[in-house]
C-alpha cells in the first residue's frame, strides 16, 4: 500500500500545502523525544516493590519504563520542564526548523510541575523564547491529541505559521516508596508498574517542511456524558487530609471493557471523515495503556494490512508523551505517500480521540 | 465616545459578522458568573484569622469574597466544576443561545478539582453535552484570555461555528484554617485575604447573536524569559513531604513593581494591533490582583475617557474568573458602537495579556 494515496478523494496533499477545500493545511516538521534515565526493567522493579515479577508481565505486559523521580528518595532528578525542554530542543534542532520561528507553544500533560506558573512557560524560558503566547492543557491519554488539535487550529485559522506541540508527564511524583507499601491494594501497586515518565515535541507549520508529515484530521469527543470515571488523578492541596489515601485509582473492569470498543468507534469515525479506507492504511499507532492492553486493542482494531506503532512496553505509560514517542518510531519507517492512524483513548472521564498522518 | 466607531479602521463590524482581512470574526452572545456562597466580610474573616480588620482595608483594600469551601471544616460545599457548571448554564440561558448549538468547551483554571478527569469533563457531564471536544487549560490570571484565544482561532478556523469559554477557580483548596496559623508568615495569611473562588463564562459563535458583543482582538505575551515567577501555586502527591510548606508563594515587591508596567505595554500593544486611539475607548477592564494593585494599575494606565469596570473588591481574586465577571458588569452599561479593552497580568512566569470588545 506504498505512495499510491496522492490522488484520493478528500487529499490533494500538493506540493506547496496550502489550501483545502478552503481550509488551509497543517504539517509535522520534526519529532523529539526525551526519557529520563536508564530504563528501570521488571527484575528491578519486582524487587523494589517485593511483588513477583512474573506477576508484571503477565497482568501488565510493560517491559521497562523511565522515572524522572529516583524512587527511593524522592529526589526530583528532571522536571516536567526539564524533559518538555529536552524533546523540544531535539525537535527544533531537526532540518527545516528553526527556533526563531515558533509562534506558540501548546503544552499537554496530566501533571504539570506546580499549578502556577504553567510548566509551559518554564519550558519557553528554558528554550529563549519570549514574546509568544503559550498555552498549557491539562489532559491525560488523549492530551496529545488536544495540544496538536489547538495547534492547528491555530496555525488553519490563518494567525499563525509556527509551532510547538509539547506533550509529556511525570507520573512519579505520586509514586512513593517511603510509604509502607506491604498492605497497599493491588489497584496502588500497579500504578508503578503501569506508569513511566516522558516527554515528546513536535515542530507544526503551514507548510509542507521538514519530515513532511502532513496531519490530515484530529478529532477529540468527549463520551462521558452520565458516565463514572475510569481513571482519576488527585492532587493535594494545604486545606487536603490525605493521609492513606491513594492519589491515582482505576476503574480496570470498566476500562478493559470500554477502551477496546471505543478505540474502534474512533477509527471507523476518522476513516470516515477523511474518506480514507482501512485498507489503504499503512500504519496504526493504537492506545498505549500497557503492553498487554496495547495488544489487546490492537486485535480489536482489525487492520491487518496496517503495521502497528507502538512504544508502551519499552517506555511504560508516559501519558502525553506516548504520541509523539511512537511518531518518532513511525518517521523511522514511513515513506512519502503512505498514511498512517493514531487512535488514543483517554479513561479519566472518557475521551476518544485520533489523528491521520500522511507523509507527503 | 459612544456610537462613533463604526467605520474606524480594521473594523468594518457588518451586519452578519463574517470576514475581516479574510478572517472571520468572533463575538460574545453571552455572559454567566456563578460565585459560592454569602460574601465574607472583612470583618468575619478578620476574627477568623486573628488578625487586624484595618490591616487587610489598607494592604489588599478588597472588602468581600465568597468560598466553595468551608474554611473552618475544609468541607467542599461547591466543587469547581459545580460553580463552572452553573456559570454555563447561566450563559447558555440567555436570549439568543441553545445549549444544542455547542460544539466545544474550553475552560481556563489554576486549580483543577483533580489532575484527571479535567473539571472541564465534569462540566461537560453537568451540562448534558456529550460528543463535543472539551479543553482545559491550566492558567492563572491571564487564564480566560487564554481560553478566549483557544476558543476564536477554532472559530476563526471555521471548523467550528459556537463554543463555550469558561474560567473559574476554587483557591480555597489550599486554604488551610486547621493549621496552626499563629505563627504565619505575613505572606501566608495574605492569600486568606486576598483569594476568592468563582467561575464565569461566555457563549462565543462566528456571528453576532444575543449582546452582539464582537470580540475584536486577543493578545497573550509571555514575558518571563530569564525572570523568577513572582506567584507559585504547588500541588502535592502522595511522594511529596509538605510539613510546614506554603502552597501560594508571591514575590509582591516584584508585583508591585512590574504588573503596572505590563498593564500599560500590553494596552498600548492591543491599540496598536487594533489600530484605535486611547481616547476611543469608552470602558477599560483593568487587571484585578486586589482592590488596592488594581487602583494603582489603573491609574498608571491613565485612559480618562474610559470608564472602569473592576470587581475584584467585591469578589476577591478569584482568578480565571474575573473577566467574566467584569464582562458581565460591563454588559450593564454597553451600548451599541461602543468600545472596551481588558487588560490581564499572570505575574506567575510574567504572562500579559489582553483583549478588546465592541458592541454592534
Amino acid at each position: 500500500m506504498n505512495g499510491t494515496h496522492h490522488d484520493g478523494p478528500g487529499n490533494p496533499g500538493g506540493p506547496a500545502g496550502g489550501e483545502l477545500g478552503g481550509r488551509r493545511q497543517t504539517y509535522l516538521a520534526s519529532v523529539g523525544t526525551a526519557l529520563p534515565g536508564e530504563p528501570v526493567d521488571n527484575a528491578a522493579l519486582a524487587k523494589t516493590l517485593g511483588v513477583n515479577e512474573e506477576w508484571i508481565e503477565v497482568f501488565i505486559g510493560t517491559r521497562t519504563r523511565h522515572f524522572a523521580r529516583d524512587l527511593g528518595t524522592g529526589e526530583v532528578r528532571w522536571s516536567l520542564a526539564d524533559l518538555c525542554a529536552q524533546a523540544a530542543q531535539r525537535a527544533l534542532a531537526a532540518p527545516g526548523c528553526d527556533p526563531g520561528d515558533i509562534e506558540f507553544i501548546v503544552l499537554g500533560t496530566a501533571t504539570p510541575d506546580t499549578l502556577m506558573p504553567a510548566t509551559v512557560n518554564h519550558v519557553a524560558d528554558q528554550l529563549g523564547l519570549d514574546q509568544v503566547p503559550t498555552f498549557q492543557l491539562q489532559s491525560g491519554c488523549a492530551g496529545a491529541v488536544q495540544a496538536l488539535s489547538v495547534a492547528r487550529s491555530m496555525i488553519t485559522s490563518g494567525e499563525y505559521r509556527t509551532g510547538l506541540v509539547i506533550g509529556g508527564d511525570v507520573c512519579s511524583k505520586h509514586l512513593d516508596l517511603q510509604r509502607d507499601l506491604s498492605g497497599a491494594a493491588p489497584g496502588d501497586l500497579v500504578n508503578f508498574v503501569l506508569f513511566g515518565d516522558g516527554a515528546g515535541a513536535a515542530v507544526l507549520t503551514d507548510e509542507p517542511r521538514g519530515q513532511r508529515l502532513a496531519l490530515r484530521e484530529v478529532l477529540n469527543r468527549f463520551t462521558g456524558l452520565n458516565r463514572e470515571p475510569g481513571q482519576v488523578i488527585e492532587w493535594f492541596g494545604l486545606a487536603d487530609r490525605y493521609e492513606d489515601r491513594q492519589a491515582l485509582t482505576e476503574d480496570y473492569k470498566a476500562i478493559e471493557e470500554s477502551v477496546p470498543v471505543m478505540a474502534v468507534e474512533i477509527l471507523w469515525e476518522l476513516l470516515g471523515e477523511l474518506d480514507w479506507q482501512a485498507e489503504e492504511l499503512d500504519f496504526l499507532l493504537p492506545p498505549q495503556l500497557s503492553g498487554r492492553m496495547t495488544r489487546l486493542i490492537t486485535e480489536q482494531l482489525d487492520v491487518p494490512t496496517a503495521r502497528e506503532v507502538s512504544c508502551v512496553a519499552e517506555t511504560g505509560n508516559n501519558g502525553n508523551a506516548l504520541p509523539f514517542l511512537q511518531i518518532e518510531k513511525l518517521l523511522d519507517e514511513m515513506a512519502a505517500g503512505q498514511r498512517a492512524l493514531a487512535v488514543a483513548i483517554e479513561s479519566s472521564k472518557w475521551i476518544k480521540a485520533g489523528f491521520a498522518l500522511e507523509k507527503i
